[in-house]
Parts: C-alpha cells; sequence; structure tokens
C-alpha cells in the first residue's frame, strides 16, 4: 500500500496564482502525512475543519538563523510552512542582518515584493533589465518595492542590528540567489571564464566558496 | 487647449493587476499635472528618468488620523500615494488603534491581506462566503491572512495603542466598508428594512450615523 | 481503505478561472462518490464518456423556495450543481421575488453579474468602493451589470412576481450576505457595537435575527 | 488640430478581461467624440458623473433583423453597445430565430458562453476540437453551456419563434463565423479546393454566397 | 484495486497556463502508469528526480506522416509528448508541406502562433473576426503571427518541400480543424444546408469525405 | 504644441500578457511618430489600415553583430521591432554562435522559452531555484524548454557556427544579463566583496570589464 499513498498524497493544490474559485484551500494531509522536499500539493481541507489557527502564523517572531560569511538571517514563509497562504496569491519573509550584514543580489521569480524596515538602516536596491540601479538608503518605516523578477539587494549600514519584513504577491516567489546559482551550481567552466572573463584560477576560486558541500 | 490636456492626462495606466510587460511603469504626470479623484492614469516615465526615490515610500512611518468614534485610524497606500506601484500588482496599508480601537467589518474587493501585528494585542478575524468565522487574538510578530474579498474586522484588546502592517496582492485592492456601504449610501429604506428586519425607527438612526455628512 | 478513497475522491479539479488548458473538464465522481459539503475535486471525466447532457442543464425551469422574510428565491447554479461548468469560467443564477421581495444586500467575491429581468420590475443597485449608489427601477428584457466584489441588492417593485436570470464570470462566484455575515457569524459584540454605534439590545435583535439555529 | 484629437480619443480602455484594478471604467468620449470603427478606447469616466444609466442596457428588449438566408437575428452587446461592461470582464447576446431558423457554425475565441433559452425549442450544440459532438434539443429554461472557443450551433426545431440570451465571460467574447471566414474572406482558391476537395465550380458557388457585397 | 489506481493516476497537474507557482512540475506517471486518450494529470515529479532530459524533446527533428489528400504532416508537442512542458505554458509543432501541400484552414482556441519557415516559400494569413484577410507568401527565415483564435491556413507554393516550426503561449493550444470539425462530426443536415446553403447532395460529398472512418 | 504631441503618442499599448480584449492591436505611430527609448505605446492602428505585412517579420534571416568577448550574437525580437505582436502575449529571438562562443548566464523575468536548435551543437542548461543544474548537449533539431524566470546558458561546443531559435510566452520576456546585471550597474562594491567573498582587486576586475563604457 506504500506507494499509493505516497503518490495520494502528492495530488492536487494550487497550480497558478491568480483567480482562485473557493474562498481559500487549506491542505489537508489527511491521516498518514508524507515529508517532502518538493511544495507539497495536499487535497483542500474541509472548510468546517478549518480553524483561526489556520490563517495564523506564529513563526516570524524572532530571527532565523544568521549566516557567517554573510551576517543575514532569512525566513522564507509559504504555504510549506503557513498552509493557510494556499491558493491566495501571498506569501512573506523576515530578514534580519547583523552590523554590515548583506542579502546577496538575488531575485523572486514568480512575485514582487514590498519591503518594510522594521528597525535600522538598510542600503537597498534593484537593477532593472537595463542595467539601470535603484538604491538608497532606507530608515525604519520606509516601504521599497522590488518589480517582479529584478535582482535586488540589501546591506545594513546602521550601527546596530536591522530586521525587513517582505510581502510577495505569490504563494510561492521563489528565490534564486545569484552567487550560489551562477558559481555553485556545476555550469560547466568554460562557459563562465568566458561570460564572465575569469580564469580557471579566478573561477575555480568563486566555485569553492559557492559549491555545495 | 484646456479640456484637450485634460483628456489627455486621463489616458493609460494598468488596467489589470497580472503579467506586466514591462519592468515597471512609474507614472509621469507630465508638465502641466491635473487633480484628479479618480485614480489617475498617466503614461509610464522614461526609466532613464525614473530614480531609486520612484521606489521609496515614507509616508507609513507614523500614524494616520484617528476616528472619535472607532479610535481607529489607517493609511491605504496605493499608487496614487506611491506611483511606483503601478502596474507591480502590491500595495499596503498602516492600522493604528487606541485602546479598545476598532476597524469595522469591511473587504478589499480586489486583493488578499497579509496583516503582520507591530504593536499590541489585537482581535482580528474574517467570514468566510459560508457565513463561518474564523477570529483569534494576535500577539506582536504574529501574521493573519485574509482571503480575497472576504469580510473581516480588528479591535485593540491590548492595553496600548496597536498597530498593524497590511500587504495586498493588487496595486488597488478596493476597500468597503461595511457600515457606511449599506446604511450610508442611499439604498431605499423598504430594502434594508425587509433585509436586516428592522424598524423605520432602528433604520433612521444607523443612517443618521453613516450617512456623508 | 475508507479514508484512502475518501482523500482520493477530494482531489484536483480547477483552481483557477482563466486559461484552461484542455477543451473543458467535466469532474468524474468515479464509482465510488461521496457526499462533500465543500466544492468537491473530482479527476476528469474521459471526455469519450462524456454527452450533451454533461453541457446542459434543466434545474433553473421553476422558481426555488421563497423565504419568509424576504419574499425571495434564489438558486445558485456552479459546478456542483452543473458540473460541465467545471474550468469553464461561468456560472448563473436565477432570482424570484414575491411582490415587495428582497435580495438583501450581497456580493460575490470571485465575479461581476449581469442580471437580466425576465418578468416583472425590479428595483436594482450597487455600490462602489467609494460608497456611491448606483440604482433605478429595471424593466423586464432590461439588463444590469454589477462589479465584482460591490455591494448589490434588488427589490420586487412591480405588482407581481418578478424573476433575475444572473450570470457570473467564475464558475464559483461567492455569495457573501451581509446581514448574517454581519451579525450571525458570532464577531465580538464589542466590534459590532463599536463599528455601527448600536447599543448591546439594539445589536441582540441583529444577532437573533440572523444568528444560524 | 483633428488628427491629434482622433487620436487622442483612441487611446486607452481595457486591454485584458482579468483582474481590474478598479470598480469600474465606463469609457468617457469627453466633449468631441469620434465614430470608430474599431472598438473605442477612451479614459474611464469620472466616478461622480457616472449614474445608474451607464450600468443598465435596454437594447435588447426587442429582437434584431432577421436574416433572410438564415431566419435568424443576433445583438451581440460588448462597450461599444454598452459602455458600462469596459474591464467587467462579462457582455451578452439575444439571438431570435423564426422557424427552422439557424445561427451558423461559430465560435467566440474569447469567451466561454452560457445560452439559456427564453422561448421555444432549440436544437443545440458544440464539436470539441477532437472532432467530438454533444448536441440536443434544449426547452424553454434549460441552459448549455460552450466552452470558450469551441465551434458551435443552433436551430429552431419548435413550432414557433425562438429566443436565446447569450452570455459571455469576457467584455469582447469575438465572433467568427465559419462560412464567411472560411468561403467569403478571399482565401486563395488552391488552398481551399485542397481542403475541402472541392471542385473550382462548387469552391465558386460556396464563395458567391459568402463573398460580401 | 485497479479502479482505484485508475483514479488515482488521473489527478493533479496543470489547470491553467499563467502564473505558476513552482519552477516546473514534470508529470511522474509513478511506477503503474496508464494509457489515456485525454491529457494525463499525474503529480509533479520530485525535483530530485528530474534530469536535463526532462526539459529535451528530439521528437522533431525528421517530418511526421504526409496526408495523401492535402500533402501536408503535422507534429503537435504538448505535455503529453514533452511532459517538462507542463505548467510552463509554451508549446510548439512541427509542419511539413510537399509540393503544393495545404495545412488546411483551422485554429487554435488557447494560443497564440508564432510560425517561422525554415524551408521553402509558403503562402499563409489568417483571417480576423471581421472576417478580413492577411496573407501572402513568407520565404526561409520570416516570422508570422496568428493571433489566438482565429483561423488560419498555409500552402507550399514554392519548388521543393516546405517546413515550418509553431510556437504556442499555452502548454496545450487545441487544434480545431475547420472541415472535419464542420462537416465530419455529426452537425444535423438542416443546420449545415441552411447554413452554407448547400443541396442535401452537396452536403453528402463533403461530409463523406469528412466523416471518420 | 510639441510637448502635447509628445505625452500623446506614449499613451495606452497593452499592459498585460494575458487574455486581451480584441483580436489584435497593431500599434500606431500616427502621422508624427517620436523616438522612444522606452518600449512605445500607441493606440491602435484601426484593422481596416492593417496589413499581412503587419504580421510578417523579416529580420531575423540573417545572424546579429558578434560580441568579441563571447563570440554570441543575439536579435531580440518585441513588438518594438515588430508591432503585430503587441496584445498577443508572444515574442521570439534568434541566437548565433561562433566556435566555443557563450550566451552567458542569464534570465527572463517575465516569460519561458522554448529553444530549437537551428544547425550546430549546443551545450545548453538552466539552474531551478533550489541550484539544481539541468544541462545537456544539444543537436539540431532539439528543443529546450527553460522555464520562466530561471537562469540559463548556452554555449557552442560543435565545430561550426551555431543557431537557436528561442520562442517566448509574453510579447516582452525582458533579458537580465547576470554579470553585467551584478557587477556592472553600480552595486556599493561592499555588498559584492561580502555577498561573493572577493577582494577589492578582484572585484575591481569585473566591475572594469562589465561597467559601462
Amino acid at each position: 500500500m506504500a506507494p499509493i499513498l505516497l503518490l495520494l498524497f502528492l495530488v492536487s493544490g494550487a497550480t497558478a496564482d491568480s483567480d482562485p474559485v473557493q474562498d481559500f484551500c487549506v491542505p489537508d494531509p489527511g491521516p498518514n502525512p508524507v515529508q517532502l522536499t518538493h511544495l507539497s500539493t495536499y487535497p483542500c481541507k474541509n472548510p468546517s475543519n478549518a480553524s483561526a489557527d489556520d490563517f495564523v502564523f506564529s513563526g516570524i517572531r524572532f530571527p532565523g538563523n544568521f549566516s557567517n560569511q554573510t551576517g543575514f538571517a532569512g525566513i522564507s514563509v509559504n504555504p510549506t510552512q503557513f498552509p493557510g497562504l494556499n491558493t491566495l496569491g501571498m506569501s512573506f519573509a523576515r530578514a534580519d542582518f547583523e552590523q554590515g550584514g548583506v542579502n546577496p543580489p538575488h531575485y523572486h521569480p514568480r512575485a514582487t515584493e514590498t519591503a518594510l524596515v522594521l528597525t535600522g538602516r538598510v542600503y537597498s536596491g534593484f537593477v532593472d533589465s537595463a542595467g539601470r540601479i535603484y538604491a538608497k538608503v532606507l530608515e525604519k518605516g520606509e516601504v521599497m518595492v522590488f518589480p517582479r523578477g529584478l535582482v535586488h539587494f540589501q546591506m545594513n549600514v546602521g550601527e546596530s542590528r536591522a530586521t525587513i519584513f517582505g510581502s510577495f504577491n505569490s504563494q510561492n516567489p521563489g528565490l534564486v540567489r545569484i552567487p550560489g546559482t551562477v558559481f555553485g551550481s556545476g555550469i560547466k567552466d568554460a562557459v563562465l571564464e568566458k561570460a564572465f572573463g575569469l580564469s580557471p584560477e579566478e573561477l575555480e576560486k568563486l566555485e569553492k566558496r559557492f559549491r555545495p558541500s
């Protein structure tokens, strides 16, 4: 019976962000939930069994784990963490920065982001598809918008920790981190040497840093 | 020339929230901006003339004006206030509550909302289209999601002011306040008396409160 | 086996109204259909087994049951009643009014409605998100459009029964009835008293009427 | 000034059917309206100047003009006839049939249709993209759904006039009539002879009937 | 167990072309794949088990089978043939023409097509919904666009074989061939005689050619 | 008059890729066209004035200009080059590679791409948002799909020139070239040094190469 159950639980869920055909659809893992690395796709819970707790998330009251290399801690929240978001076309994230901490250049292929500075002073910006940069230092209470699919980045330039709350107009915006994607994924060296004008030694140094261990 | 200019400046802008065909489109009022009560629709600014300031909003660092009746202050931010949001499918709001302050039942016809409690304790909930309620008290740092188009409400149940940051997956979610829409818009008395089971006197009291002065 | 089957039959179906990827998808309950309170989500029937009857609906030739309180009878038709509508982005409804009958203020969170008067004279209108009302008496053969998500209402002001045919641009537009949603769902009294300026006694009267029995 | 005005008035309007960013947008021709053969694209009327009449259509209370060849009379209503529909994602049509009258095979490239029989008995059907037909005789009060983009047709098989009300989930569904499109548009004879297996004489007879005079 | 498995494997898959909520979703038939005449709807393969081969298609390096009647060979590629396309909103086709070969009038209900001439000279065109034709002879390396849902056709007017590569903005654009749809699907003779002005004998000749054998 | 004309011509055009409300909309620059750096937004040409030439593009019969650094030549075709694509949700590109030529890592924020190898042997791949690479060598006639928004790249690994035809499901997919976006746009050095683990000298070498001259 095991293989049947496994397939069974992988099925359904939202396949698009726009124009749902019901009020909401809280995924229901049923009596035999499975562990999945991919976004799980359970059927909708019967609304009579849903409660307020299905629509409230408490997991970003505190920062995530800081990276030694960047001084950055990020928590992304999508239906895997907060099932109530399923089919609703939104998700969010918390980002914390040590002094000088950096959120490296990245982009979200499926969402615009609005980023509210909760505490601190944050140099923040994005680059459009013509290569123009739009960047400045944000103070507490300011909001910057990063258009869907464009590369953006942040750096704590204040004298204490900084915290940002990011909102997305997709239930699963995706996150493509440029450094690891380019230098840590295994693209042939010949491509990267020519694309970036790097010597084999220079490239190896970058690949070593971003290759998954 | 005046009537020509007026029409000219009303034209264009985004007409839908999904799948834009450019990175962004900051509306450009041109050399002769006009005052509009309706959402203005200017052409896109040439991106070469855009700057980081077009994508940063500083107007919600402080609360809006509190209502005496409800102890509530709300600031809605869409492209009229923050032109850089145009075509990007997102907007946001700040809500402040005095002790016991109430954000009356309302809904956003064009967006889901995620509401983050920045300070305070807030009783918060929504009602689905089958009439089921999902409500509970949120603490600082918790997030509740209100599905698109469903009636929701909030009340400060803590012992100090409370503040909420709401995000929307539409550049102009719309805001329909139930009390004023139903009792203050001029719907024929006979309709409302029969719909709510109210006497003419009871209805008149409600209409008096919500009729625009 | 029972719990497996139950989950099995809840899965799949349309999750959005726009741009289907097949001609149609008539849900197929299979050999062991289940009763569901929520919109059921069966797999698509093999088109070779579909017939004209799957795409024809005969259930609105006669009025539904009239409510004593409002003199109104409504029949909403979505894929639960008419499976052939699934994935096609449309649904419809029949509304009948006794003399003086009222369709109380309500809205459809996921659809625009066009309402055709089949017989009678009907006072009909909606309120926009700025609180402006658009209402007038419609004669037989006239059509009014209610924009997506806006509150609207109707009252038979003629001297005989009236009938309306409503069409929607969603397979499941949703129906939020204002009176029951606000006064019958269990929102805390303190919220409603402050929001509507009602005394506890006035509120209790309204809640009594709309509380589900 | 004339050419400038002409261009001016062609601009703006809705470009897509889904997810508008305002309650509605009644096109405003301004003080100098122009006659257009193409769907006109005016700016939105200031909502303060809109009234209930903008959202009510009275032009389908009576049949359109009957064709001698087919015994059919159709009235299509989109924002050109009923400006209030603009951006709302819906439109409608009235079709009348003399005894034996036929609505020839046609399709709507941008909308699903639900067709309600108001009077009469109508043989009605569609063909899916695999060539399967779904057709039957509808009685008064029955509704058939024609999925977006599929060829459909109707014939009055009753003993009196028949009338149908069609609704569409696009503000401008488009109407492609097969006979005129294929035989009356000027496609090279060699293409049509080979595609349909027709002799030059047989083709000429068909082209003569459908060629615009 | 057989009926359970069968249903199980029919479930899930993409239901719309726009705004996916994951990078991709390669359908996973699991250990017990079933043969389906309808577009199959399997769950997503775990991305860890996906490989480059899932995203590369090798089946259009050679022409398909030529029809004797039209001298035309077409290969349509959608997720049934190339599962990696699932949820990605695109598909494609190869068309080959003998000298004088014809791709009969047809349309794709769910996609715009861009057609690149790989070899040969091809008379190519479409008809809009007002009956206007847009047609000309294309040379190697030229691209013509056929707007979504409009009737189009092609004929090899060069002195050797011709080949075209068509791309679509839907994972399953659909293909409605006019001749077979109208004359080979079983629409009542009375409808077609009146619609096309054909005698019973003329109609029978056409139906004989296109009736499925 | 000049400033009026200038604004006039910037207005309207498509703002989204999905569900147009007319057959097509060829932008009409009118009698006084202006040169624009941004995607121009003219009103729709009257269809009576459109011709087959509006829907045929002849500009990719030959390669574009090769870059000395990468041995790559790309021609992107959107409505700016081929106005007939406007509102149709598709566009395309031609890419040519000298021996060893490289199309550096890049992505299209608004479209999936299908890439057909017209001549040559091309190492081709993409990286998903979890950092997994999907890459292999494609032969003539093979097609690879690059999901919307994911980083991809190509390299000619054959012994002669190679050519690729790419199709997109957006009229303006956007093109974000990783090297120039990250190292040539002016992101603060401190951000890039920390994000990539580069010394100031190493970073300066990269910036020098990609800084616009």
